[in-house]
């Protein structure tokens, strides 16, 4: 019956593929669904954005200017589509969730799932919390509540309310018969959990494995017992790495009794990964997350803090140089110089930084490996120190034709990127041991190192020896 | 039967909840296994490790120091565990392959699922592959061979070769049946994949929406249809964005003409969504992942070549200071100034670099708003010059006593930040554009321009208007 020809026919080229060909949104669409916003053609809109899932038409609503936004979810209104709110850069959300208004945004939230629900509600400041609250009928309004005082990036908030829980004595055939009976279970689940008769989880049964079994077999011999469960308060942070680190699809979550209270999904997992990372790298470049969506003034605003702390480490090391007038008055060559050593202290410097930082979040740095890293990176600050020592040097040298100039120089480089390796392990290491986010403050911390080490170094040694 | 003494003293405190507790691996834990090592326990060592996930004790044999780690595999050799293997860092991974040698590699290769197979051969160099592919028996080689033949970070290196794929005319019931019975099935599985006579993938279903159905329901009535296909050579980045974009727990994955040839798991992704974001997170702070754990030399040869281009860029604002040593001559305080406009811009510019290269990352700036970006950054940079330039020009007013050196720095301040908007934009928008990954390259270039840009403005304005 197979017929060669059609079949070869139906070969596509293997071509560059990237995720745009497979999800609906790419460049072309956005550019037709620009034009029919600009039209008024809200019928081909509807038609254009139906095929789209909610994550990408969240990715669309985005990609538009606020203004072709808001006339968009205008369109949108009637049946606008709840999964797509959580999926929403926070300022364009707030943006959305504005213009629904309290009572469509109240029946948005009552259509979500539990931990969707959470999450929406608790991204509302609170007077627009309190409203949409009031409008959500009275049970669910409860469950929310209840949520909200967990902390924030609890596992509690991200954790469902609805999950699949059977004692260990049922059996498999027992088992699946109440799942198909069960009307409250939740869309998706990839375990059911064991609980005993206090209902702490004893165990799961990965849903392969139940399918695997037959009917007769008792859940007790198939479970993996001694599960990893997740106490409610637990950080969102902690709980990826437990997930990371067992491979989990999904895990029960318990309350300080270690009852269990709810399930975490892997989903939920993977957004606080990407969240959690790409915080760390906001954070080292000076930068909140939502800072692209963010109007001009907010985001001047927000970046200006970061420059003025900046500034003031800036004045601190002008302030260094100032002391050392006297020295480049008479030799000129000094100030040409000095920008070079403090630029390659703070790059080694960031370099042992980022590293660390990173390293902190992986919790590839304990307790047991900090001072290893210490003197691992010392020792490499003394090996580029010298190599760079010598190079520096040797172009000083030729360059002011006095030898004086480059040994001064090639010295202050040692000097300056052992600082750098020596400020960039202990500054990360000890803010996190003082529960300060690492990837937040090292950064200034560590240029004031380097600028200050290195000017000093430099004009210090110049003024000692030169003059 | 409920005693409510004994459960309350079953009641945890509430206490600061971190992984570690639910993990087996704590700083108490290495503190052990470290003495152990070092009085050659070997039983007590096995019995300490037994209780240990593979992915735990993986981290705990990266926390040892290279000959503690040399000596615990040892101890461990006859039963270690396959798994722990692709867990390693790559680093790590090299000296512990090395150690075990090439028939308990392959043993080891043989013993574990076809997608962690191939990743482990993939990272062996070239020699020790071949050695290893010859002691593995010719049907796996077989396969594994044909994996290598997908590229680095493709989809097809990702891919497990088990999944479970059925017609569509099939019922839940004989689905089940089939599941029951079949041999070869993958450990772990989410998804049914459904397929045409074609064994192309048509749909998906769930495993908890199968569980849910009645066992006479027709595949075809519960499936998913138009299932997202991930294409066997796509880049592992873009496969995570589908599946995080469509939330998917697993995926079916095509060759070229379309047919199901394997399925890939979301813990698998979960993994590459952590190396991707760090990944970035290195490449911005100028180093390379695996350096934790590279021997000091190792690290500091790799470092240097980052610091070396620096070094240049370096030189160049060096020289760009040169052009105006008489000026500087006559008014020393042009030294002590200058790098303050220098750092200011580059900080400023590395916000905007940040914000754009994490954007690119996650797809969020896009050919329909990269014009929209740049706008925004260029007058977030006005904003802040302006805000700066009034507070960096009166301080240095105040300092100098000289109200043309305020007036100078202010109009420097406001050229340099302007410039670091646009450079921290277009610089990784055109490298994106050319396919080099702007993580990678943007830093350098970016504080060329502010350096550069800065020292200009500032010392030939003074130079101008001053002198």
């Amino acid at each position: 019956m197979t017929d060669p020809v059609s079949e070869a026919a139906d070969v596509k080229p293997a071509a560059a593929v990237n995720a745009e060909a497979i999800l609906g949104l790419g460049p072309d669409l956005v550019a037709t669904v620009e034009d029919a916003i600009d039209s008024n053609f809200a019928y081909e809109l509807k038609s254009l954005i139906a095929p789209l899932q909610y994550g990408e038409t969240a990715d669309l609503i985005e990609l538009l200017t606020p203004e072709r936004r808001g006339r968009l979810v205008e369109i949108m209104r009637d049946r606008f589509d709840p999964e797509i709110l959580p999926e929403l850069d926070e300022t364009v959300r707030d943006e959305v969730a504005s213009q629904l208004g309290t009572a469509t945004l109240a029946q948005a939230i009552a259509r979500l799932e539990s931990d969707d629900a959470l999450y929406l509600l608790s991204s509302l400041e609170e007077t627009k919390q309190r409203a949409v609250l009031s409008a959500i009928p009275a049970a669910l309004r409860a469950t929310l509540e209840e949520g909200l005082t967990y902390p924030e990036d609890s596992a509690g908030r991200l954790m469902q309310r609805d999950f699949v829980a059977v004692p260990s004595f049922w059996t498999v055939g027992e088992t699946i018969d109440f799942a198909r009976e069960a009307t409250t279970l939740p869309n998706d689940f990839y375990d059911i959990f064991v609980v005993d008769p206090r209902h702490r989880p004893i165990g799961t049964v990965a849903l392969s494995r139940l399918l695997r079994s037959k009917r007769p077999v008792r859940i007790a011999d198939i479970m993996t017992s001694q599960p990893a469960t997740i106490p409610v308060r637990m950080d969102q942070e902690e709980v990826a790495f437990v997930f990371k680190q067992l491979d989990l699809v999904s895990a029960p979550v318990v309350d300080d009794g270690g009852r269990l209270i709810g399930a975490i999904m892997v989903d939920d997992i993977v957004d606080v990964i990407e969240e959690e990372a790409g915080e760390d790298l906001m954070h080292l470049g000076g930068v909140r997350e939502g800072d692209l969506y963010a109007a001009v003034f907010d985001t001047g605003k927000a970046r200006f803090t970061w420059l003025f702390v900046n500034l003031l480490t800036a004045f601190l090391a002008a302030a260094v140089i100032g002391q050392f007038r006297g020295a480049i008055e008479q030799i000129v060559m000094l100030a040409v110089l000095m920008p070079i050593v403090a630029s390659m202290g703070g790059n080694a410097g960031t370099q042992t930084l980022t590293v660390v930082v990173r390293a902190l979040a992986l919790k590839e740095v304990t307790r047991s490996n900090a001072r290893r890293v210490l003197t691992k990176e010392i020792l490499v600050g003394l090996f580029n120190g010298l190599l760079f020592a010598v190079l520096v040097g040797s172009v000083a040298w030729l360059w002011s034709s006095e030898i004086e100039i480059g040994l001064v120089i090639g010295a202050a480089m040692i000097v300056n990127m052992l600082a750098a390796g020596l400020a960039g392990t202990a500054i990360p290491l000890g803010l996190s041991r003082f529960k300060i986010d690492p990837a937040l403050a090292s950064g200034v911390f560590l240029t004031t190192v380097t600028d200050v080490v290195g000017f000093c170094a430099f004009l210090g040694l110049a003024a000692w020896l030169l003059l």
